[in-house]
């Protein structure tokens, strides 16, 4: 058991009712303040709290220096137990019951509301993996791309299929984007046209953020996968689907994904997230030795995404979960790590768009729509199939169990026309 | 013209014959010394110069500071125009005519042989992007996998195809490697199997590095691309086929490519490498605005290949030479930032493999082999496909006219069997 996860904790800073934030979350980030200020901080609540401060106040056993930094690369190469036991020490300072911590009024002078900060790129990503785990988003593709009848290709239930992503244009939650331009080949016999893409997307995604690894040449076992997670966030992996539709053949998503991602700034821990842990799927045909794993796997992480126009109210268009992926992050790992290929810390690995079942959890428009032949209705009462300009696309996702709810806050990205 | 480019400058650093490093090249790389030393250098015939040194006494505008690193992205940072002068500047010092510094006792304390030091990995590489840009080589591959009569794909002459790699598996030249594992299907009527890759193959490339580019949302146009290129190296980009070909589709290579990249350690910019441009390709169709560029952008650089079995000399297996390109860098830029996407000092950008037109000018062991259908014969009468546990790849690049040859030395890499 982790400390930091008990149930029955509570914090001497206010926690609003339903915030993602309560004192067992403990996430990291990277804030900006008004007056300048940069650093690593935790939030509880509305609070977010300037661990470099609260470092030199002799609070942690690491030194305050890691966290005087604008990213959290500095702490994630510690490793995974020095920032577990750095979860504890928060836990511990904010705990209800430390009274010292709670009458120390230095510790208030580490505060800032969250309303007053500005919440940065946590993480300097070195290289940026994106899987396609979720098997109802890959059987969707299937069936609309190539045959109902054989919707999964021969090698998805034996591989966690993935490829390389572009860490460059990984960007914070509240950075908008520019409408991508490209190549497109809209009429099979007629030649490619170039312009602003037409069929502008979100995938809806988690990621999750790794620890140094092993040197190159070794691999990372299922069971030791779970000392190489540092923590997760929420993940729009922006698609451009007719740039992506006449590039993709034979090397896969180039400029149709690397024009932009966009990650929620509070990275998650993979400690925090313990408790939620569920049930896996059942994989069938069996998985090779490598691939095989013990215990939950999976994650309950209720997610969800609304697209709001200019001057109106958001619309709801998914309500997805996590859990419903059919290869977990262990899987992912394990299977990157193979061949000897090495990770760093500060790495990234997103699940793939996770869809659930039914059309209401599809986790991208372009299944939504079912490629554009139907639309949903916003607010204002427009339709989409795509993404229009000046549309916010806001992505949210939380855990629930036993009173206890973690969360990750929001990824909101508008889009700008294209330049 | 680019002052240290004059073919009529001679060094006072001795220089053998045919060594690709006269004072013409001046490249870039990070030197290990015995004494522990680690730096910035240049290399003049076979001397290491030890720039942070040079800087210290004083020839140099730019702070010394920037050479007291183990990577050159510090340098790369400082743009091209700082660059270009740096390199006409060490030009001047080590120029037979600078009497002065010929007889500074003081500059012979900055020296290493070559035998003496190790050269280390020169560049923290941000995102690697691997293009596809040899037409013979798409041919090639096209013939074998598909048709002969439509072996180009629809897109190929449109686009110049390029997919992104892994950048934490890129190596320096001298680091051994060992033979990866991994899922493949050498039976299409059978179920995947796990194992060492059987089809261990290089491919013959070279890579580009940049400076730093435009804010994401912003395009780098074929007319822009020359001063956002630092400069050049040899690239093996290792392959192991058989996982390749059962991972691939539809999402692009993965596991097959990202165990590990071998790169020359000397960073030869492309001011050195001017001279030898030589006449493009001519493009047909013809191709977007976008893509459009002037004058000589292709490059002739004599490539070669070998194989060393272990206890024998080498066996050359292939000559192929850069001015092959049916895309050039120009065009492979402003192609991968016109969505938008922003690159970074130290991002990576290969050729994808090189091949001729005739057989003995192939990139690849598939394409030697002819997917395995015929062999070649090393020195001690063995015989290849693939490569084999213990051999040793070694690529070479110079480039020669008027008299003046700036190579790039060696990428030397051994294969270790299977972990």
């Amino acid at each position: 058991m982790i400390k930091a996860n008990d149930k029955n904790l509570s914090s001497w800073i206010p926690v609003p009712e339903n915030s993602d934030f309560p004192i067992q979350n403990i996430p990291f980030g990277v804030f900006k303040a008004k007056d300048g200020n940069i650093g690593v901080a935790t939030r509880i609540g509305d609070t977010v709290i300037d661990l470099f401060k609260v470092g030199q106040l002799d609070y942690f056993s690491i030194d305050a220096a890691v966290f005087n930094s604008d990213k959290l690369n500095k702490l994630m190469r510690l490793g995974k137990q020095a920032t577990r036991k750095l979860r504890d020490e928060i836990s511990a300072v904010f705990n209800t019951e430390n009274q010292e911590a709670k009458n120390n009024s230095a510790l208030k002078e580490t505060f800032y509301n969250i309303n007053e900060v500005e919440m940065l790129m946590p993480i300097e990503v070195g290289d940026y993996t994106d899987f396609y785990s979720s098997e109802q988003h890959a059987y969707n593709v299937g069936c609309m791309f190539r045959d109902p009848n054989n919707a999964l290709l021969p090698n998805w239930k034996h591989i966690p299929v993935g490829y390389h992503g572009r860490a460059s244009s990984i960007i914070a939650s509240g950075v908008p984007i520019h409408r991508p331009k490209g190549q497109q080949k809209p009429n099979d016999n007629e030649p490619p046209v170039f312009g602003p893409c037409k069929l502008l997307d979100f995938e809806l995604e988690v990621a999750f953020i790794t620890y140094d690894g092993k040197p190159l040449g070794e691999s990372i076992s299922t069971k030791e996968a779970d000392d190489y997670i540092f923590g997760m966030c929420l993940f729009n992996d922006w698609s451009a689907r007719d740039i992506q539709k006449w590039e993709y053949v034979p090397l896969g998503p180039f400029l149709a994904k690397n024009f932009a991602s966009s990650m929620s700034p509070w990275i998650v821990t993979l400690d925090a997230l313990e408790p939620f842990r569920t049930e896996s799927t059942v994989q069938d045909p069996e998985v090779f030795d490598y691939l095989k794993f013990e215990g939950n796997k999976n994650i309950d992480i209720n997610l969800q995404v609304a697209i709001q126009p200019e001057g109106t109210d958001e619309a709801v268009v998914s309500n997805s979960n996590y859990k419903y992926m059919y290869w977990n992050m262990n899987q992912q790992l394990a299977h990157h790590t193979i061949n000897g290929c090495n990770i760093k810390a500060g790495d990234m690995m997103a699940s793939g768009t996770i869809s659930g079942n039914d059309e209401s959890a599809y986790g991208s428009m372009l299944e939504i729509s079912w490629k554009g032949t139907k639309s949903v209705t916003m607010a204002d009462g427009t339709e989409r199939k795509f993404i229009a300009d000046n549309d916010t696309v806001i992505m949210r996702g939380h855990s629930e169990k036993d009173g206890v709810r973690v969360g990750f806050g929001e990824v909101v990205t508008k889009v700008l026309p294209a330049k």
